[in-house]
């Protein structure tokens, strides 16, 4: 294996500010190459300290890879300091300043100065275009060590790595794959950590060179599998033993594979199967919406939505009886199941979802506690309904209610129980 | 000013899975306790990679705040790990083991053995409750330095920071209070990060003990001021005058303060003025719908929302006319203007907002490319609208788009100009 370390530039990354997404993403993909990410840093946007964990870097990692630094302003540093610790000196490169400036273009902003510099790049790097953005990356060597960098903002780098990026680096992983390393990650919902953790507890051991690690989140729990092994095909064979061996304890818990979403995965089954759904929602407050229609192509299976928010607008919007309201209450089965049923009639699909709940942090009572939520999957013959408490905080809790609804519709288009 | 050393423990946080949030949180509740994160490590499961970590931090650092590992399940060793570097041994604590037992019983789960060893806690360490979760936190001293033990779910960390934690570093920040150091975040939105930049320059320069950063993101360029002094007071003077100037270039442009959101700044003024608000929404799917219900208290000023993602839902759920969609299309100044008239009508709300767009990646026209969005405010007297072409992916389209439209009602609340 390949040893990389990512460095991520920014004052604003170690004193609050903005999340650092994009050594997740790094990982995974550097991974696949055959490269295993063993350090991650975080430094700010002082010259002699971004120097400082750049020449470190270079002492215990292969292939360094920055991300940020690369903007048009004072503090964007990156390309300066890079230039420096690998001896090169910043020329302006014509093509990247043709990118620049027809990027810019085409969004009706003229090209100023500052703009200018983001085309000075150390003499003879690779340049790495930016398909959605506006500072081109590089990539040089410096002795037998590589240094990519890339930009700050995750969709630009996203897209500059798997349109470039990755490329310049296969050289160098191949070269010196010593043993081999693979990981996969299985994603469940519906299990706690515990469950899942004693449902696996005999495997922990059962394989000397196989490590199994539990993440729970608002998502649910996911398992990591990784395998180290001496040749790749020993490797696979072993991974696809233990995966299996995985899979068969978490049964219909198991909804997706790698950096698959939930909201992935639906679109693939209602595509397959051309099913449409509508939406109604009121704790979620679009959340639901939002996650089934950020994947491209949604349209195909998503047509509208409705947040019915207030028990007026559940009224007016969906005809839920006023009666039906004051009796069982906006949380009950009985409303969130006419909901769902009143939004397949009303959008004329072939599937109705709905949820309702108590997101918090007021609005609990000792019978309906913060947390409490009902959703409710509808189709032509029947109406499915479930409920729960969800820990956490007000996010936290439309976030696991969510998923929860999600998962309803994928188990129920699975064609598996929807209740174990 | 005290040092401080975040550790995210977590294999998951070094090879793909989940980013770390926790630490920005932390690093803006520090600051405010006179504390500086110079530091931040991710580490994964191996208990030796954990303690040599540890080791290394306690080296470098006053105060060392781990998140993470706090689970019931093998691979959380957080407990173990603090307790060998501290040198105390692991007691079954048992007001700890109370909570936990509590706290699942109000979920309808009974105690497993494995749930039972997160109240395992090292020997005279300060316990700190987890108000939203089960495994709590806690505090201990070794020699003269702190280290905080806290979960890494971010709602159950958050939680437990606040109502705990922050207090028991107080007394160590206190005492080695030598100079202060005082951070401030201005957001902005509606100006590149060129023209902030360029608004800025003379300020870059102008008091030695002042830095000012940018970071350009989906929710606009924020600017950070951070000011050290000798003394708490000349620092609050000198963060005054500094916060003055830049306030004054930036004008309308400036909408948050902090750890504010945009939604969070529309919430007070929705409330303050006691206005109401209807969403339709096309290629953001009901991702603003779900901004404005995130703040607490939300029902006050929302009440209903309308993801029209098809022209048909458009035509059926607001009324747009068929003809001028088929004339004007979908994403154009007259459907979205149509849209917001529609929803204020139809919701009988002060206000009605409406957002139509490409989000991509296809759909896209020489005319109308991926990126394009139209938005608008309709009051009962006029209807305000924008357009813009965005860059980004498909989501980052999306998020700049939910952005831009909470923005503009912003400024219509503000009474400040819609556009400069």
């Amino acid at each position: 294996m390949v040893d990389a370390e990512i460095v991520a530039i920014g004052s604003e990354l170690l004193l609050g500010g903005a999340a650092d997404t994009n050594s997740l993403f790094l990982a995974d993909e550097l991974l696949k190459l055959g490269i295993e990410v063993r350090y991650k840093t975080v430094v700010g946007d002082l010259p002699k300290d971004i120097e400082a964990v750049l020449l470190h870097a270079f002492e215990r990692a292969r292939i360094v890879i920055t991300t940020g630094g690369l903007g048009p302003t004072e503090d964007d540093l990156t390309r300066k300091v890079v230039a420096r610790v690998t001896g090169r000196r910043l020329v302006l490169h014509n093509d990247a300043l043709a990118a620049i400036t027809h990027r810019l273009a085409a969004r009706g902003r003229p090209v100023t100065a500052e703009q200018t510099t983001q085309a000075l790049i150390p003499h003879r790097a690779n340049i790495l275009q930016n398909p959605v953005g506006i500072a081109p990356g590089f990539f040089l060597m410096r002795d037998d060590r590589g240094v990519m960098c890339l930009p700050g903002v995750p969709s630009e780098m996203r897209r500059m790595f798997s349109e470039g990026g990755g490329g310049c680096l296969e050289p160098l992983a191949g070269e010196a794959l010593h043993g081999s390393m693979l990981r996969r990650r299985l994603r469940t919902f519906g299990l706690t950590e515990s469950e899942v953790d004693s449902r696996l507890r005999d495997l922990y051991r059962a394989e000397p060179n196989v490590v199994l690690g539990l993440q729970a989140g608002e998502e649910g729990v996911d398992i990591s599998i990784t395998v180290r092994a001496r040749h790749v095909d020993s490797a696979q064979s072993t991974m696809k033993r233990v995966e299996r061996a995985v899979r068969d304890r978490m049964g219909h818990a198991l909804y997706a594979v790698g950096s698959q979403t939930m909201e992935g995965v639906l679109a693939l089954q209602l595509k397959a199967r051309r099913l449409t759904v509508t939406v109604a929602e009121s704790c979620t407050g679009g959340l639901v919406s939002q996650r089934l229609t950020s994947i491209p192509g949604s349209s195909s299976y998503f047509k509208r939505g409705y947040v019915v928010y207030s028990n007026k607008s559940k009224v007016e919007m969906l005809k839920i009886s006023g009666t039906l309201l004051n009796e069982k209450g906006a949380v009950s089965r009985e409303v969130v199941t006419a909901m769902a049923e009143a939004v397949r009639a009303r959008g004329n699909t072939d599937l109705g979802v709905a949820v309702t709940g108590i997101a918090g942090p007021s609005g609990g009572t000792k019978e309906k506690p913060v947390g409490l939520v009902f959703w409710a999957v509808a189709d032509k013959k029947q109406t499915l309904w479930l409920s729960q408490i969800f820990g956490g905080d007000r996010e936290g809790i439309r976030r696991r209610a969510s998923q929860a609804v999600l998962d309803m519709l994928r188990r129920y288009l699975s064609g598996k129980p929807v209740v174990e």
